[in-house]
């Protein structure tokens, strides 16, 4: 008998290439504790659709529980076998002998791959979650702590107008809540399915797939139930639920990467707004001095990954007939890519957002540039009664008149400035020269916290 | 005064070829109705925080419902603006005088652009799911049509297992189900606020920004209320949901290249499952005899300028420090095109869909493949009680031996068959190579009609 | 008689939005030219192989170089046709009556459009070369007008060593260099042939597609010769020299989008290093102190958009069947967008970077950084006989220190600096702080100029 | 001393999470032997410049020479450094002892690691081209055991004329072709050269950086000298080489993916064209007859990845500042992954296109398909006068009207025939429809072989 789950009707042995080529068990392996699972749960429908002796369902089940326990306990996967579940159904056999042989009644690997890869994603996205709320906690701590912090706030990186560091810090909050609402969404959208056989069903009375499940594991992923198809052929070909993912990913990956550039900026000798821990940084083999950025710049590098991956499971399915087709094996390795390097993104960042320290000196000596506050003389000149595109150009060619004397607005004479509106009271603008009054005057957030 | 929105603080004019390169109506004129129906909203919240008299509204208001009824008209856009909110602001200025000048009160092009793209979503968002429908519905027509009509199923582009044409045909309604849900759901979390300003906010108090709508263009598009942004920096420099949407419709062109590929196959000579209305099809300038299924290739293709599109937006945005940069003004194209082209393709789906012509007698042929109905007997052997790899590997052999031997099954003798297994009866089994019989053996479906 | 250039098979007219959703003319309208300058050869080849007489040659060539005429006249193009070839044989056959009807023997679309698309390309290929020089002169030019200039190198974005600015620039002058030599190696691949027919070849014998070109528009974009086919499948369905001219123009975007983000660095207030020209900035309609680098920021999103065209054609092209499809139309879109969108940057880069104005003082102020030499200090080191290794240690020591205490290595008394290396000499090791001597020091560079 | 390459400055270590995240000798080890061979030079360049005494250079040498005598046995690499130039110094510590220390002068492994990598992909590119010239042998050894197949050549996957079997798999030998010049011109590009460290150069003079190499196993990789570079900054921060190694790649691989879409069409039951070998194919867990062609398909889907790689480093360069940035270390796993993927493809495909089994018969039947001659009817005609568009609309309006009446051409009665056109004589028209006087009567090819 083939140690393959096929095979009786070939002519010939696989070539060893094509076995080296056609293997998945070095990535898949990580499907091993959701395989069992499913099996598990598959063996509860055999013995309700009498397929499956109470005895033999006994067996089974220990043999499982057992194989369960040894992958939890980190139990290593030997890699000379084809798939992780040929691997399962080889260790079953030995262990469990002929009652093995029926494990697979009425079920295709189409349908059981795909049943493991969507408990994998609702455990992996649970855990996502849960790594998403610490870094907005290392934001959210990081903001209380300066507080009272006020940046000059960039558009197009060119000082626009004062805004406090808690609400930049909170902007990648927001982000990251939408992250994870996304990512939590999709995991409510995956159901899980069994009966749908490699694409036509199986003899198996539908009723008989609707499983109240009471498996610890699986309750634990949040998995309360699981039913029969409403389309086979759909069920077995479909993976929009990987790409949903891995575009979420990717979209978080995004996010990571627009943080890690404002850091690495503002780390600069030239910005020097913050220090970055030592502990999160690395230094050069040839100059002494260096201390890097690298963890952010791999963040931002790292973002390219998850675009990659994105694109490599999309050009995948393009064009792929119905139903199933051996390409879609090739989902997982850029969907277990995506996950796993977000993970460590976001741990690794939560520790560095956590100790990141601000140069409040320096960021004060920047706020000095009369610029940040030039918007505020056009609120200013408008609540006088100047049309805004009218104080919009005052006070655009007052600034131009500075710049071009090198003098400080603050600096003209009242008569120069007058000269630009008769509504500008010097007494009165010298006052909006400063953050604080800046940030207090915007009064149109509604802010979560 | 300068004819842009900016330009007061410049000493020099702009070179005519950046014009060229940074202007945008030439595709951002879409936006015009969405445009204005923001202003609309914006003079409402000036007049009620009191920086807009009763008057210059009522003028205001006058002004851009004019515009509104011109482009609803359909009159023509010039492109000799910088953008379209520049054009609409001229236009207005024109029409009303020196009330225009106000327009701009407490807003920024930042925040402003990103409302008009918002309601350009919601508004293409739901027209998207009317045209899924109608896709479904061509698919559902067609499925009650040729409702018996079983057909060969594939996997790995092999003879799997007889199915129903209606399920084959359902796989794809399944898909569109998603696909709308998917938007639909996309549309829901698309926020709509004002009071962003450039990055900072703005003087007016969060409160005045809860207007609820009354504008009857609005609330077609189904908004209802808009409010104050949570975090000011996030809202101008979040484009989330443009790739969220530009993701959605690249897995919808997805899908549709696949039933792209499908209907290609069985149109060609060696399937003949299908013919194609002449009107969906196209010649050739060489070979008269040529009848191509241009329209299928051309989605097939498609899909990858849909994912194009995807990467554009996503390698745009990624490494962007906050807030606002002018990189993303290119989120706009691509957004507009994939709308577009998923649009166009349901349309000419539907209509393609609708007018498929079935080859039963030739598809009928195809299910004399005994090798359909080895699963059949492979569940035949388990309903006897042999383990299911055993029989798997049975009937594997018996197959092999067939196919060798160039004899049908079905004309084996019995001897013969039951060298493979005592528990094979000859009489019983030939009964198993019957389409009908094998469909309605496959019990595990729960069909949504 | 039909207007297409097929038909006759047909029993029903087209969709009308089959029609819209398959016709090409409005952007395939850019190949005008080069389609009738192939057809020009084309009539060369169906007289000296006896299809045409020389009475129609003379009559079709006469009628060719009239449309040629008008279109190098700019006369507009209309766009009720399904693609510009079928234009310009109905122009043709309007002008000229019966003889157009024997334009196209011998002869398919497939074979035809592959040659226009090739002649486009080698026309923009030279186009851009001259533009990528103009960029590369740009650059030497700003060198040459600030050679002296020193500045703080970076890695990491973080002070590295001091480098001169020539030599930056020349950093982007050599991958111009290498974009320029990449694309005119693909212009040099490109070979014309005709012969191909749909796919199958034509009964005209090869050697009469050995022609001897004589038209100067072919001359001037470098076309001497044409010839038959090696392989007329390959030939019709190969697309490989748009993906590379695609690929190509990415890579050049991405130098370009670095160039883009150095200077948007580099104009920040924070950097101060460089002031761009007021003619290539924009400005803001809500802040009247902006001048943002629109330019720049859009350049460096543009790269998003080349990246998108190449993953738009990539995916187009997977998996298809040999020969022609239709989704190879498709190529044309992205192809004419990058050409475009590479070409247009390149003129307006051009403008910038020799606009561009150099704070030195500023810079000069960043050079005053200490740890800019430290890599100099291990060099001294290194020549008085320590080993690499150690003296990277003892200098990281002493600029930690130097760090830690807040004092600059420079004002160390000498004991202290003794105690890092009995070798460190401070009279000697001062002198090192010096950006001049540092540049001077480093001679393992073999400048192009 | 600290066991990295840097690390004196640093006040505090580095976080473990860190240095898992940022480590790299799990996939760069890859690069082990390269980094060797430039050590190799490298020590020459010192002792050339009088940085290494002889004595130390013999040290060295002999410690270097026997890491490579060990990386070529095979010997295992332990992960627990942070790269693989770190790991390999520090072996030669241990076994040389102090000179290991002066390994590092005037050298920064951003120089250090570009220069593995180029010799990498050196070595690489011509396995490449060794492995795609026995793919080649492969197709011409098939297309010479059948030479006389002539088969349906299809456009647009529909029936078009006939072609020789050879001309179609000869279409693929003309893409491994493109592909391998294009790989190979790569590898001539790429230079190889020493002395930009970091950013800005060393204190080595140029002309000591001119060596002639002797390192036989550099002279195999066709290494044979090595110079100073032109732009320091530009070296170490260049990336094209590896962007146009994967666009090749992706290029080479979307080649395969056709190739398999074919084949895999070719070995459905419909087309029944040709037998996939046992060997390369493999089977189902559920239905037991199945000879799926999954190691087409994984090469189909395959293509999606190397796609995605090349998104992945594309994106990652884009927008970088000057000079080196982490971020760039990424490239690696990519272009590693491309290569390797390719390899295996090109040598499972060479076995499977190796035993491919044409159906002779079967493919004989398609032949009699009617419409594959239609062309050749309008050469007839026009060989007889018609002009061509003519003859085209003639031999349409005949094909409808035969298939219309459901009876071949060949059996309508002579005066049917006539009525489409006088110059249809029924004795000569039959003759036609025969697919080798139809290949034989195209001229155009000037085939290679």
């Amino acid at each position: 008998m083939s140690k393959k789950l096929w095979g009786g009707r070939f002519a010939k042995g696989t070539d060893p290439l094509v076995e080296e080529f056609t293997k998945s068990i070095q990535y898949d392996k990580k499907l091993a504790k959701y395989d069992v699972l499913g099996s598990l749960v598959h063996i509860q429908v055999l013995k309700s659709a009498g397929l499956l002796s109470p005895k033999d369902f006994t067996t089974l089940n220990n043999g499982l529980k057992s194989i369960l326990n040894n992958i939890q306990l980190g139990n290593p996967i030997v890699h000379n076998e084809e798939d992780i579940h040929t691997f399962i159904q080889n260790v079953l056999q030995k262990s469990v002998g002929p009652a093995a042989l029926k494990l697979h009644t009425a079920r295709s690997r189409n349908d059981q791959v795909v049943f493991s890869v969507k408990l994998y994603c609702k455990d992996m996205l649970a855990e996502a979650g849960v790594e998403i709320i610490k870094l907005e906690k290392a934001f959210l701590g990081l903001a209380a702590k300066y507080a009272d912090v006020i940046l000059p706030g960039f558009t197009h990186l060119q000082h626009a107008q004062p805004v406090y560091l808690k609400d930049y810090l909170g902007a990648y909050v927001e982000m990251l809540k939408r992250d994870n609402q996304r990512l939590q969404d999709i995991k409510e959208t995956i159901s899980l399915t069994m009966g749908s056989g490699a694409l036509a069903g199986t003899p198996v009375p539908a009723a008989k797939y609707s499983v109240k499940i009471d498996i610890p594991e699986l309750l634990e992923i949040g998995v309360e139930k699981i039913s029969a198809p409403a389309n086979s052929l759909d069920t077995v070909s479909d993976r929009d639920f990987v790409i949903e993912i891995i575009s979420a990913l990717a979209i978080l990956g995004m996010h990571l990467s627009r943080l890690a550039e404002d850091l690495v900026l503002w780390a600069s000798q030239e910005f020097d707004f913050v220090e970055i821990d030592d502990a999160f940084c690395t230094g050069s083999s040839l100059m002494p001095q260096k201390k890097n950025p690298d963890v952010l710049e791999l963040v931002r590098g790292n973002c390219g990954r998850l675009y990659g991956n994105l694109v490599s499971v999309l050009a995948m399915m393009k064009g792929l007939p119905l139903a199933y087709n051996r390409d879609m094996q090739l989902d997982k390795e850029p969907l277990f890519d995506s996950f796993e390097l977000v993970s460590i993104e976001l741990k690794v960042l939560s520790g560095l957002v956590r100790t990141l320290s601000f140069n409040k000196a320096k960021i004060e000596e920047h706020l000095k540039d009369e610029s940040l506050y030039a918007t505020d003389l056009v609120y200013y000149l408008v609540g006088k009664g100047v049309a805004f595109k009218e104080a919009h150009t005052i006070v655009g060619n007052l600034v131009k008149y500075s710049l071009e004397h090198d003098i400080l607005i603050k600096s003209l004479p009242e008569k120069t400035i007058r000269q630009f509106s008769e509504k500008l009271v010097k007494q009165q603008i010298v006052k909006l020269f400063d953050a604080r009054v800046s940030v207090k005057g915007k009064r149109s957030i509604k802010r979560r916290n």
